[in-house]
């Protein structure tokens, strides 16, 4: 409880910027007294809504920036006008100077992992980066990566990752050796792509003290909660993401529309209201919100730019976790007892 | 309604065989009287079980075969062992020979491609086959292809697929100019790896007669319906497909859940229960039953393998709409419409 946990945000990031990072920030603090914030952003805008978040009363620092990272801006386009000034970077960097144990940012992707690449440096033997998110199971949660930080892959990514998701699961659920599966098209041995069978045969050999490897995993194991971690490349892992969001969406829709129908849906609806309102909160993608950036020497978070407050929370409760059980120890330690055949 | 459509049906494939393809052929002739079938198969088995089927009096002829391809079979292994007698093989031999219109079989996927791809050839161009199914969306439904017949894919293949999936996209909507979407993981140009920026720049170029090009779509666009036609290569369109039922079902457990916790909540289901029987039939996943099989000389239709027979007739259907309304001849016409340089 007494150990304090410094947190850097890119306060001008995401859809609404301020008006989500600070009550975001005041609801996680809620949480986890122990937090401490340093907020980069205009200095105007962020000091009344500060003063006006009583959960947030001496627990923040703000860093007037004057250049804010857009939505839509590509990547290497941001880094050259907001290197070394936006907001996005100076949270960034605050975690490399040693000033914050976390950063988060609810801005353009692309931006963040090319900022985070530049001025934190991927973790010695990794040559890429990955995202990696808590998939919402029938179980609890997995941890599912890469869910876009790079496009295409080779068995020693696959098997890094493995280790990495391995190393975050740990910290998440509590587990000394969380089970592990790679995302294929079927179980069986000699079904996908050279770089999954690959991986499987290198995770097979090496036996790993960190992880038990489970085996290939299918689409459908993904919301079953089968295993702890799943790995798969960026392209597959993020359109198998955002498809699970779509189908969470459309099944909303016919519910909605189902139990609008007839007058007798509608006063079971009144009856269920309760019932409804937990599956709602089940299924409310804020509460798994914030990628965590796997790979570099430092953690960064990244917030769903059209979270609104609660989400931004959850990215910063993740920050906060990952700080607090040290992330960036467990994982050097798990990928220092990978042999390097196993591990490029 | 008097242009007969034949159908030639593996009556050994899929996890329960006969006893779900005889009952689904009856439901599927009961839609479309003038279909008749000739079934593969254990004659034994098959003869009492057609018998018992009243609405398929005098629609079936029965061909006793004595080989059946075991659903964990690998494709070689089946082809070797099936080749010219098994009654997968049958089934598909039947419409080379010109006897069925279409076959139908819930056997074993890879090896019903197999076969399908040495006993009906490719159509010329096309050097390979896709597997599209027809998915679910809040604005009714969408082809999508390929969700599993080959892994990795390039810029050409993906041209050929989104013609193909316009083709049949075609015939199940009646649309003359389907909109078509490539898979990505943003929907901006520079996003995705080089066969999808190739492929979307092809399209927009070739600018077909037979497609409207609209660009990339995401995971998210499949639940929505935002085109007609989505084209992915068959890896992540398998794990997006698997993804999709995943969630599904994740969310019926926890519908089911929320709906058994309180007594006000089981109350308020009883009103409900008629939305909720809507909803399971919108959700059920063999109302969208039946993998089409596009590039080959003759129509081939996958039915699941632990479909019931409801599942099985939604196949039937399929393959009936596609044969009477001449998905090879469409298909060839949009391929011969294509310019050389869209399509190699």
């Amino acid at each position: 409880m007494s150990q304090r946990v410094r947190i850097s945000l890119d306060a001008m990031g995401g859809d609404h910027g301020p008006s989500t990072v600070v009550p975001g920030a005041g609801l996680a603090r809620e949480r986890h007294p122990e937090t401490t914030f340093l907020m980069f952003g205009d200095e105007a805008v962020l000091t009344p809504l500060v003063a006006a978040e009583p959960r947030l009363k001496g627990a923040v620092e703000i860093r007037h920036t004057t250049v804010a990272v857009a939505m839509d801006e590509k990547p290497s386009q941001a880094v050259r006008a907001g290197r070394g000034k936006s907001s996005m970077w100076k949270a960034i960097q605050a975690v490399r100077d040693g000033e914050a144990d976390a950063a988060v940012s609810a801005g353009n992707t692309g931006a963040l992992m090319a900022m985070s690449k530049i001025c934190l440096k991927t973790m010695s033997h990794i040559e890429r980066p990955a995202i990696a998110c808590l998939w919402p199971t029938v179980r609890g949660e997995s941890v599912v990566l890469d869910v876009g930080a790079t496009i295409g892959t080779d068995a020693n990514h696959l098997v890094d990752m493995a280790v990495m998701g391995a190393a975050m699961a740990r910290i998440v659920f509590d587990l000394d050796r969380p089970t592990v599966g790679l995302l294929n098209v079927g179980t069986e041995e000699m079904k996908g792509n050279e770089a999954v069978k690959e991986a499987a045969r290198m995770l097979r050999e090496a036996d790993l003290p960190g992880l038990a490897y489970h085996g290939f995993v299918e689409g459908t194991d993904l919301g079953r909660g089968t295993v702890d971690v799943v790995v798969t490349e960026g392209f597959t892992g993020n359109i198998a993401l955002k498809t699970a969001e779509g189908t969470a969406k459309q099944i909303a829709a016919y519910l909605k529309g189902a139990m609008g129908r007839t007058l007798m849906a509608k006063i079971g609806y009144l009856f269920a209201r309760g019932a409804f309102r937990a599956l709602r909160e089940k299924m409310n993608p804020s509460r798994a919100n914030g990628g965590v950036f796997l790979g570099l020497e430092g953690i960064v978070i990244k917030s769903h730019g059209a979270a609104d407050a609660e989400g931004f929370a959850s990215a910063i409760d993740i920050a906060h976790d990952m700080a607090r059980h040290d992330l960036m120890r467990t994982i050097r330690e798990r990928l220092d007892a990978t042999p390097a055949q196993a591990s490029a």
